[in-house]
Protein backbone atom coordinates (compact mmCIF):
# COMPACT_ATOMS: atom_id res chain seq x y z
CA UNK A 1 0.00 0.00 0.00
CA UNK A 2 1.22 3.63 -0.87
CA UNK A 3 0.67 4.73 2.57
CA UNK A 4 2.44 1.91 4.17
CA UNK A 5 5.41 2.75 2.31
CA UNK A 6 5.25 6.59 2.45
CA UNK A 7 5.04 5.86 6.08
CA UNK A 8 8.01 3.84 6.32
CA UNK A 9 10.20 5.79 3.83
CA UNK A 10 9.31 8.82 6.16
CA UNK A 11 9.41 7.42 10.03
CA UNK A 12 11.15 10.25 12.38
CA UNK A 13 13.12 8.19 15.15
CA UNK A 14 11.10 7.97 18.52
CA UNK A 15 7.80 9.11 19.78
CA UNK A 16 8.92 12.43 20.62
CA UNK A 17 10.03 13.71 17.68
CA UNK A 18 7.13 11.80 14.95
CA UNK A 19 5.69 14.06 13.09
CA UNK A 20 2.18 14.65 14.06
CA UNK A 21 0.83 17.95 11.56
CA UNK A 22 0.99 17.79 7.96
CA UNK A 23 2.08 21.38 8.18
CA UNK A 24 5.49 20.54 10.35
CA UNK A 25 6.43 17.18 7.49
CA UNK A 26 9.95 18.74 7.15
CA UNK A 27 10.30 17.15 3.25
CA UNK A 28 7.62 17.88 0.54
CA UNK A 29 6.12 14.76 -1.12
CA UNK A 30 6.14 14.46 -4.67
CA UNK A 31 3.02 12.09 -4.45
CA UNK A 32 0.67 12.62 -1.60
CA UNK A 33 1.72 12.13 1.85
CA UNK A 34 -1.50 10.39 3.23
CA UNK A 35 -1.40 10.60 6.53
CA UNK A 36 -4.26 9.67 8.58
CA UNK A 37 -6.55 12.55 9.40
CA UNK A 38 -8.33 12.68 12.70
CA UNK A 39 -10.88 15.13 13.58
CA UNK A 40 -11.76 16.37 16.88
CA UNK A 41 -8.89 16.24 18.30
CA UNK A 42 -9.64 18.39 21.51
CA UNK A 43 -11.96 16.06 22.87
CA UNK A 44 -12.21 12.55 24.93
CA UNK A 45 -12.84 9.85 22.51
CA UNK A 46 -10.74 11.15 19.74
CA UNK A 47 -7.79 10.96 21.67
CA UNK A 48 -7.80 7.28 22.39
CA UNK A 49 -7.29 7.08 18.71
CA UNK A 50 -4.40 10.01 19.24
CA UNK A 51 -2.62 7.80 21.94
CA UNK A 52 -3.12 4.88 19.72
CA UNK A 53 -1.96 6.11 16.42
CA UNK A 54 1.18 7.83 18.35
CA UNK A 55 1.95 3.95 20.19
CA UNK A 56 1.84 2.69 16.51
CA UNK A 57 4.45 5.13 15.44
CA UNK A 58 1.83 6.67 12.28
CA UNK A 59 1.63 9.53 10.89
CA UNK A 60 -1.11 11.57 11.46
CA UNK A 61 -2.71 15.48 11.31
CA UNK A 62 -5.60 16.60 13.07
CA UNK A 63 -8.71 18.79 11.85
CA UNK A 64 -10.67 20.61 14.78
CA UNK A 65 -14.04 19.92 15.01
CA UNK A 66 -15.53 22.11 17.56
CA UNK A 67 -18.66 20.05 20.01
CA UNK A 68 -19.53 23.15 22.06
CA UNK A 69 -20.22 24.97 18.58
CA UNK A 70 -22.18 22.10 17.19
CA UNK A 71 -19.68 21.60 14.15
CA UNK A 72 -20.26 17.50 14.31
CA UNK A 73 -23.57 18.29 13.68
CA UNK A 74 -22.95 20.38 10.36
CA UNK A 75 -24.64 18.77 7.42
CA UNK A 76 -20.87 18.71 5.63
CA UNK A 77 -20.10 16.55 8.83
CA UNK A 78 -22.44 14.65 8.70
CA UNK A 79 -22.00 12.88 5.06
CA UNK A 80 -18.23 12.25 7.05
CA UNK A 81 -19.99 10.59 10.25
CA UNK A 82 -24.12 10.20 9.82
CA UNK A 83 -24.18 9.64 13.30
CA UNK A 84 -22.82 12.80 13.99
CA UNK A 85 -20.04 11.81 16.92
CA UNK A 86 -16.06 12.33 17.00
CA UNK A 87 -13.59 10.87 16.21
CA UNK A 88 -13.39 10.41 12.58
CA UNK A 89 -10.43 9.38 10.60
CA UNK A 90 -9.89 9.35 7.20
CA UNK A 91 -6.79 7.66 5.52
CA UNK A 92 -7.26 8.33 1.79
CA UNK A 93 -10.75 7.14 0.47
CA UNK A 94 -10.97 4.74 3.62
CA UNK A 95 -13.25 6.05 6.63
CA UNK A 96 -13.77 5.16 10.04
CA UNK A 97 -15.62 6.42 12.96
CA UNK A 98 -16.08 4.62 16.52
CA UNK A 99 -12.89 5.66 18.46
CA UNK A 100 -12.35 1.70 19.33
CA UNK A 101 -12.93 0.62 15.69
CA UNK A 102 -10.31 2.86 14.77
CA UNK A 103 -8.23 1.87 17.61
CA UNK A 104 -8.16 -1.77 16.64
CA UNK A 105 -7.97 -1.54 12.92
CA UNK A 106 -4.24 0.90 13.04
CA UNK A 107 -2.98 -2.08 15.89
CA UNK A 108 -3.83 -5.10 13.29
CA UNK A 109 -2.62 -3.09 10.34
CA UNK A 110 0.77 -2.05 11.44
CA UNK A 111 1.20 -5.13 13.95
CA UNK A 112 4.66 -5.05 14.38
CA UNK A 113 5.30 -1.34 14.11
CA UNK A 114 5.64 0.50 17.12
CA UNK A 115 3.86 -0.95 20.56
CA UNK A 116 1.77 -3.92 20.67
CA UNK A 117 -1.45 -3.29 21.75
CA UNK A 118 -3.57 -6.57 20.98
CA UNK A 119 -1.12 -9.50 22.89
CA UNK A 120 0.50 -11.64 21.38
CA UNK A 121 -1.60 -14.48 20.91
CA UNK A 122 -5.23 -15.25 20.16
CA UNK A 123 -5.95 -15.72 23.72
CA UNK A 124 -4.60 -12.72 24.58
CA UNK A 125 -6.35 -10.88 22.20
CA UNK A 126 -9.32 -12.03 23.49
CA UNK A 127 -8.69 -11.06 27.20
CA UNK A 128 -7.78 -7.25 25.31
CA UNK A 129 -11.24 -7.51 23.89
CA UNK A 130 -13.18 -8.95 26.88
CA UNK A 131 -11.58 -5.50 29.29
CA UNK A 132 -12.01 -3.33 26.26
CA UNK A 133 -15.47 -4.17 26.28
CA UNK A 134 -15.80 -3.49 29.75
CA UNK A 135 -14.16 -0.24 29.34
CA UNK A 136 -16.95 0.64 27.05
CA UNK A 137 -20.31 -0.69 28.82
CA UNK A 138 -18.79 -0.83 32.80
CA UNK A 139 -16.35 2.22 32.91
CA UNK A 140 -17.25 4.60 30.46
CA UNK A 141 -21.11 5.22 31.02
CA UNK A 142 -20.40 6.64 34.54
CA UNK A 143 -17.21 7.93 33.72
CA UNK A 144 -18.69 10.10 31.02
CA UNK A 145 -22.05 10.93 32.53
CA UNK A 146 -19.66 12.42 35.37
CA UNK A 147 -17.83 14.39 32.75
CA UNK A 148 -21.05 15.95 30.80
CA UNK A 149 -22.40 16.55 34.06
CA UNK A 150 -19.91 18.62 35.69
CA UNK A 151 -17.81 19.97 33.23
CA UNK A 152 -19.74 20.34 30.02
CA UNK A 153 -23.03 21.29 30.90
CA UNK A 154 -23.23 24.88 32.20
CA UNK A 155 -21.63 25.38 28.16
CA UNK A 156 -24.14 23.63 27.22
CA UNK A 157 -26.83 25.14 29.11
CA UNK A 158 -28.46 23.04 31.21
CA UNK A 159 -28.21 22.43 34.34
CA UNK A 160 -26.19 19.72 36.52
CA UNK A 161 -28.23 16.84 37.34
CA UNK A 162 -27.24 16.24 40.64
CA UNK A 163 -28.56 12.76 41.37
CA UNK A 164 -27.32 11.49 37.75
CA UNK A 165 -23.65 12.87 39.08
CA UNK A 166 -24.10 10.89 42.74
CA UNK A 167 -25.18 7.73 40.68
CA UNK A 168 -22.78 7.93 38.44
CA UNK A 169 -19.82 8.47 40.97
CA UNK A 170 -21.33 5.16 43.08
CA UNK A 171 -21.39 3.27 40.06
CA UNK A 172 -17.90 4.06 38.78
CA UNK A 173 -16.89 3.32 42.22
CA UNK A 174 -17.99 -0.55 41.98
CA UNK A 175 -16.40 -1.24 38.56
CA UNK A 176 -13.07 0.36 40.05
CA UNK A 177 -13.41 -1.75 43.28
CA UNK A 178 -13.52 -4.87 40.34
CA UNK A 179 -10.25 -3.45 38.45
CA UNK A 180 -8.93 -3.24 41.96
CA UNK A 181 -8.96 -6.79 42.45
CA UNK A 182 -8.43 -7.80 38.98
CA UNK A 183 -5.28 -5.21 39.21
CA UNK A 184 -4.39 -7.06 42.08
CA UNK A 185 -3.34 -10.53 39.83
CA UNK A 186 -1.80 -9.02 36.62
CA UNK A 187 -0.32 -5.85 35.94
CA UNK A 188 -2.61 -4.35 33.02
CA UNK A 189 -6.13 -5.09 32.66
CA UNK A 190 -5.52 -8.19 29.77
CA UNK A 191 -2.74 -9.82 31.48
CA UNK A 192 0.77 -8.58 32.13
CA UNK A 193 0.97 -6.62 29.17
CA UNK A 194 -0.50 -3.10 28.31
CA UNK A 195 -2.61 -3.32 25.75
CA UNK A 196 -5.62 -1.60 23.88
CA UNK A 197 -7.86 -2.07 27.36
CA UNK A 198 -5.98 -0.09 29.29
CA UNK A 199 -5.10 2.79 26.74
CA UNK A 200 -8.92 3.33 25.94
CA UNK A 201 -8.99 4.48 29.49
CA UNK A 202 -7.05 7.72 29.40
CA UNK A 203 -8.85 10.25 28.11
CA UNK A 204 -11.87 10.01 30.63
CA UNK A 205 -9.57 8.90 33.81
CA UNK A 206 -7.59 11.96 32.98
CA UNK A 207 -10.51 14.54 33.10
CA UNK A 208 -11.89 12.10 36.48
CA UNK A 209 -7.85 12.77 38.14
CA UNK A 210 -8.26 16.61 36.79
CA UNK A 211 -10.86 18.94 35.88
CA UNK A 212 -13.78 16.54 37.65
CA UNK A 213 -11.81 16.75 40.52
CA UNK A 214 -12.29 13.01 41.98
CA UNK A 215 -8.51 11.83 42.05
CA UNK A 216 -9.72 10.24 45.83
CA UNK A 217 -11.64 7.22 43.16
CA UNK A 218 -7.89 6.21 41.95
CA UNK A 219 -5.10 7.29 44.72
CA UNK A 220 -7.55 5.38 47.05
CA UNK A 221 -7.33 2.00 45.45
CA UNK A 222 -3.83 0.59 45.62
CA UNK A 223 -3.63 -0.93 42.04
CA UNK A 224 -5.54 1.15 40.54
CA UNK A 225 -3.75 4.01 41.44
CA UNK A 226 -0.23 2.17 40.33
CA UNK A 227 -1.62 1.09 37.09
CA UNK A 228 -3.12 5.08 36.46
CA UNK A 229 0.91 6.17 37.18
CA UNK A 230 2.12 3.89 34.92
CA UNK A 231 -0.58 4.17 31.84
CA UNK A 232 -0.80 8.21 31.83
CA UNK A 233 2.49 8.38 32.60
CA UNK A 234 3.26 7.13 28.86
CA UNK A 235 5.03 9.16 26.61
CA UNK A 236 2.21 8.77 23.98
CA UNK A 237 -0.52 9.89 26.84
CA UNK A 238 2.21 13.09 27.55
CA UNK A 239 2.35 13.89 23.79
CA UNK A 240 -1.57 13.69 23.48
CA UNK A 241 -2.08 16.15 26.92
CA UNK A 242 0.86 18.33 25.44
CA UNK A 243 -0.26 19.00 21.97
CA UNK A 244 -4.33 18.89 22.47
CA UNK A 245 -5.46 20.84 25.71
CA UNK A 246 -9.00 19.97 26.26
CA UNK A 247 -12.07 22.42 25.82
CA UNK A 248 -12.33 22.22 29.51
CA UNK B 1 -5.09 -27.19 20.66
CA UNK B 2 -7.14 -30.67 22.16
CA UNK B 3 -10.67 -28.84 21.82
CA UNK B 4 -10.15 -27.82 18.30
CA UNK B 5 -9.07 -31.58 17.67
CA UNK B 6 -11.82 -33.14 19.13
CA UNK B 7 -14.54 -30.32 17.69
CA UNK B 8 -13.02 -31.41 14.07
CA UNK B 9 -13.10 -35.36 14.95
CA UNK B 10 -16.45 -34.93 15.88
CA UNK B 11 -18.19 -32.56 13.86
CA UNK B 12 -21.63 -33.56 12.42
CA UNK B 13 -22.51 -32.45 8.99
CA UNK B 14 -24.18 -29.24 8.49
CA UNK B 15 -25.87 -26.70 11.03
CA UNK B 16 -28.84 -28.38 11.01
CA UNK B 17 -27.37 -31.43 12.80
CA UNK B 18 -24.71 -29.67 14.85
CA UNK B 19 -25.02 -31.01 18.33
CA UNK B 20 -24.89 -28.18 20.70
CA UNK B 21 -25.85 -29.45 24.34
CA UNK B 22 -23.40 -32.02 25.83
CA UNK B 23 -26.20 -34.57 26.67
CA UNK B 24 -26.80 -35.14 22.57
CA UNK B 25 -23.02 -35.86 22.20
CA UNK B 26 -23.19 -39.28 20.49
CA UNK B 27 -20.12 -40.86 21.84
CA UNK B 28 -18.18 -41.26 25.36
CA UNK B 29 -14.94 -39.36 25.13
CA UNK B 30 -12.22 -40.93 26.58
CA UNK B 31 -11.07 -37.27 27.00
CA UNK B 32 -12.69 -33.91 28.78
CA UNK B 33 -15.14 -32.70 25.75
CA UNK B 34 -13.71 -29.25 26.21
CA UNK B 35 -17.08 -28.04 24.34
CA UNK B 36 -17.88 -23.87 25.06
CA UNK B 37 -20.28 -23.26 28.15
CA UNK B 38 -22.40 -20.06 27.60
CA UNK B 39 -24.06 -19.15 30.58
CA UNK B 40 -27.72 -17.32 30.34
CA UNK B 41 -29.32 -18.77 27.20
CA UNK B 42 -32.70 -17.24 27.35
CA UNK B 43 -31.72 -13.89 27.41
CA UNK B 44 -30.60 -11.37 24.44
CA UNK B 45 -27.13 -10.78 24.66
CA UNK B 46 -25.97 -14.49 25.24
CA UNK B 47 -28.09 -15.02 22.06
CA UNK B 48 -25.15 -13.19 20.09
CA UNK B 49 -22.83 -15.46 20.97
CA UNK B 50 -24.89 -18.81 20.43
CA UNK B 51 -25.85 -17.26 17.02
CA UNK B 52 -22.10 -16.90 16.38
CA UNK B 53 -21.04 -20.11 17.82
CA UNK B 54 -23.89 -21.64 15.45
CA UNK B 55 -22.46 -20.00 12.49
CA UNK B 56 -18.28 -21.06 13.58
CA UNK B 57 -19.60 -24.89 13.80
CA UNK B 58 -18.29 -24.97 17.09
CA UNK B 59 -19.49 -27.30 19.71
CA UNK B 60 -21.28 -25.91 22.98
CA UNK B 61 -23.57 -26.38 25.90
CA UNK B 62 -25.65 -23.95 27.58
CA UNK B 63 -25.86 -23.05 31.31
CA UNK B 64 -29.09 -21.38 32.43
CA UNK B 65 -29.23 -18.38 34.87
CA UNK B 66 -32.21 -16.94 35.20
CA UNK B 67 -32.10 -12.88 35.60
CA UNK B 68 -35.36 -12.43 36.62
CA UNK B 69 -34.62 -14.67 39.73
CA UNK B 70 -31.23 -12.62 40.05
CA UNK B 71 -29.51 -15.40 39.74
CA UNK B 72 -26.62 -13.37 38.04
CA UNK B 73 -25.92 -11.17 41.42
CA UNK B 74 -25.03 -14.90 43.47
CA UNK B 75 -21.78 -14.97 44.71
CA UNK B 76 -20.91 -18.45 43.02
CA UNK B 77 -21.59 -16.24 39.41
CA UNK B 78 -19.71 -13.45 40.55
CA UNK B 79 -16.71 -15.30 40.71
CA UNK B 80 -17.07 -16.13 37.35
CA UNK B 81 -18.39 -12.43 36.04
CA UNK B 82 -17.43 -9.82 38.57
CA UNK B 83 -19.67 -7.51 36.62
CA UNK B 84 -22.87 -9.52 37.22
CA UNK B 85 -24.21 -9.72 33.78
CA UNK B 86 -24.82 -12.49 30.62
CA UNK B 87 -23.02 -13.89 28.73
CA UNK B 88 -20.26 -15.61 30.04
CA UNK B 89 -18.25 -18.26 28.18
CA UNK B 90 -16.13 -21.19 29.70
CA UNK B 91 -13.73 -22.88 27.61
CA UNK B 92 -11.64 -25.68 30.01
CA UNK B 93 -9.73 -22.22 31.90
CA UNK B 94 -10.18 -19.73 29.58
CA UNK B 95 -13.46 -17.81 30.56
CA UNK B 96 -14.40 -14.26 28.66
CA UNK B 97 -17.28 -12.16 29.32
CA UNK B 98 -18.93 -9.54 26.77
CA UNK B 99 -21.21 -10.92 23.66
CA UNK B 100 -18.83 -8.96 21.40
CA UNK B 101 -15.53 -9.98 22.74
CA UNK B 102 -16.52 -13.71 22.91
CA UNK B 103 -17.91 -13.09 19.17
CA UNK B 104 -14.67 -12.02 18.01
CA UNK B 105 -12.46 -14.22 20.06
CA UNK B 106 -14.25 -17.58 18.30
CA UNK B 107 -14.68 -15.83 15.30
CA UNK B 108 -11.09 -15.22 14.67
CA UNK B 109 -9.61 -18.56 16.43
CA UNK B 110 -11.68 -20.28 13.88
CA UNK B 111 -11.25 -18.08 11.16
CA UNK B 112 -11.43 -20.81 8.34
CA UNK B 113 -14.22 -22.99 9.98
CA UNK B 114 -18.34 -22.28 9.19
CA UNK B 115 -18.80 -18.74 8.46
CA UNK B 116 -16.25 -16.26 8.17
CA UNK B 117 -17.69 -13.45 10.32
CA UNK B 118 -15.01 -11.16 10.08
CA UNK B 119 -14.36 -10.10 6.43
CA UNK B 120 -11.32 -10.98 4.18
CA UNK B 121 -8.87 -7.77 4.70
CA UNK B 122 -7.91 -6.18 7.14
CA UNK B 123 -9.86 -3.30 5.36
CA UNK B 124 -12.95 -5.47 5.84
CA UNK B 125 -12.40 -6.41 8.97
CA UNK B 126 -11.76 -2.31 10.44
CA UNK B 127 -15.44 -1.81 9.11
CA UNK B 128 -17.11 -4.90 10.51
CA UNK B 129 -15.45 -3.37 13.66
CA UNK B 130 -17.00 -0.17 12.96
CA UNK B 131 -20.59 -1.12 11.97
CA UNK B 132 -20.08 -3.77 15.72
CA UNK B 133 -19.62 0.05 17.60
CA UNK B 134 -22.21 1.43 15.85
CA UNK B 135 -24.36 -1.60 16.70
CA UNK B 136 -22.88 -1.35 20.73
CA UNK B 137 -23.05 2.50 20.82
CA UNK B 138 -26.06 4.04 18.65
CA UNK B 139 -28.28 0.83 17.84
CA UNK B 140 -28.03 -0.76 21.09
CA UNK B 141 -28.84 1.60 23.91
CA UNK B 142 -32.62 2.78 22.74
CA UNK B 143 -33.68 -1.15 21.45
CA UNK B 144 -32.48 -2.35 25.15
CA UNK B 145 -34.33 0.28 27.00
CA UNK B 146 -37.18 -0.20 24.85
CA UNK B 147 -36.91 -4.16 25.24
CA UNK B 148 -36.31 -3.71 29.55
CA UNK B 149 -39.40 -0.70 29.70
CA UNK B 150 -41.95 -2.32 27.09
CA UNK B 151 -41.11 -6.40 28.23
CA UNK B 152 -39.66 -6.35 31.39
CA UNK B 153 -40.42 -3.74 34.04
CA UNK B 154 -43.48 -5.54 35.32
CA UNK B 155 -41.49 -8.42 35.89
CA UNK B 156 -38.57 -6.65 37.50
CA UNK B 157 -41.03 -5.09 39.90
CA UNK B 158 -40.62 -1.02 38.49
CA UNK B 159 -43.45 1.11 36.48
CA UNK B 160 -43.17 1.96 32.65
CA UNK B 161 -41.36 4.77 32.23
CA UNK B 162 -43.40 6.35 29.01
CA UNK B 163 -41.16 9.40 28.16
CA UNK B 164 -37.82 7.27 27.81
CA UNK B 165 -40.06 4.85 26.02
CA UNK B 166 -41.18 7.53 23.46
CA UNK B 167 -37.21 8.85 23.70
CA UNK B 168 -35.91 5.57 23.06
CA UNK B 169 -38.22 5.31 19.89
CA UNK B 170 -37.19 8.39 18.50
CA UNK B 171 -33.61 8.22 19.14
CA UNK B 172 -33.82 4.24 17.47
CA UNK B 173 -35.89 5.71 14.46
CA UNK B 174 -33.26 8.26 13.41
CA UNK B 175 -30.70 5.30 13.72
CA UNK B 176 -32.21 2.99 11.59
CA UNK B 177 -32.74 6.07 8.86
CA UNK B 178 -29.00 5.85 8.91
CA UNK B 179 -28.67 2.28 8.45
CA UNK B 180 -31.36 2.66 5.49
CA UNK B 181 -28.81 4.94 3.58
CA UNK B 182 -26.21 3.02 4.39
CA UNK B 183 -28.12 -0.56 3.43
CA UNK B 184 -29.21 1.04 0.04
CA UNK B 185 -25.77 1.26 -0.97
CA UNK B 186 -23.98 -2.38 0.26
CA UNK B 187 -26.54 -5.36 1.33
CA UNK B 188 -24.81 -5.65 5.09
CA UNK B 189 -23.20 -3.08 7.36
CA UNK B 190 -19.64 -3.68 6.94
CA UNK B 191 -20.11 -4.24 2.90
CA UNK B 192 -21.58 -7.18 0.92
CA UNK B 193 -20.66 -9.60 3.15
CA UNK B 194 -22.38 -10.80 6.35
CA UNK B 195 -20.42 -10.11 9.54
CA UNK B 196 -20.38 -9.95 12.97
CA UNK B 197 -22.03 -6.69 12.57
CA UNK B 198 -24.80 -7.73 11.90
CA UNK B 199 -25.41 -11.16 13.30
CA UNK B 200 -25.15 -8.58 16.75
CA UNK B 201 -28.39 -7.64 15.97
CA UNK B 202 -29.83 -10.23 15.77
CA UNK B 203 -31.65 -10.53 19.73
CA UNK B 204 -32.89 -7.57 20.04
CA UNK B 205 -34.53 -6.52 16.76
CA UNK B 206 -36.11 -9.74 17.20
CA UNK B 207 -37.68 -8.43 20.16
CA UNK B 208 -38.84 -5.29 18.79
CA UNK B 209 -39.99 -7.01 15.80
CA UNK B 210 -42.06 -9.24 18.21
CA UNK B 211 -42.63 -9.05 21.63
CA UNK B 212 -42.20 -5.18 21.69
CA UNK B 213 -44.51 -4.58 18.95
CA UNK B 214 -43.07 -1.99 16.66
CA UNK B 215 -42.23 -4.20 13.62
CA UNK B 216 -43.04 -1.00 11.22
CA UNK B 217 -39.87 0.27 12.75
CA UNK B 218 -38.38 -2.17 10.46
CA UNK B 219 -40.83 -2.83 7.86
CA UNK B 220 -40.85 0.73 6.60
CA UNK B 221 -37.62 1.38 5.55
CA UNK B 222 -36.99 -1.20 2.17
CA UNK B 223 -33.35 -1.80 2.95
CA UNK B 224 -33.54 -2.46 6.58
CA UNK B 225 -36.58 -4.52 5.79
CA UNK B 226 -34.45 -6.14 3.13
CA UNK B 227 -31.77 -6.73 5.60
CA UNK B 228 -33.32 -8.13 8.06
CA UNK B 229 -35.86 -10.76 6.12
CA UNK B 230 -32.04 -11.92 5.21
CA UNK B 231 -30.50 -12.08 8.66
CA UNK B 232 -32.75 -13.63 10.51
CA UNK B 233 -33.74 -16.27 8.18
CA UNK B 234 -30.37 -17.69 8.47
CA UNK B 235 -30.36 -20.61 10.04
CA UNK B 236 -28.25 -20.34 12.51
CA UNK B 237 -30.65 -17.96 13.81
CA UNK B 238 -33.59 -19.54 13.44
CA UNK B 239 -31.69 -22.73 15.38
CA UNK B 240 -31.31 -19.82 18.49
CA UNK B 241 -35.13 -19.03 18.36
CA UNK B 242 -36.15 -22.25 18.57
CA UNK B 243 -34.18 -24.15 21.21
CA UNK B 244 -33.83 -20.95 23.27
CA UNK B 245 -37.07 -19.28 23.94
CA UNK B 246 -37.33 -15.95 25.84
CA UNK B 247 -37.98 -15.34 29.12
CA UNK B 248 -40.82 -12.98 27.98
Amino acid sequence: MEKIALSRFYKLKGPYTLVIRRETVPIQHSRPTMVVKVYGSAFASPKRVLACLIEKEIEFETVPVDLLKGEHKAPEFLKLQPFGTVPVTQDGDYVLYESRAIMRYYSEKYKSQGTDLLGKTIEERGQVENWLEVEAHNFNPPVYNLTVQVLFSSKLGFPRDEKLIKESEEKLGRVLDIYEERLSKSKYLAGDFFSLADLSHLPFTQYLVGQIGKEYMISSRKHVNAWWNDISSRASWQKVLQLYPAPV
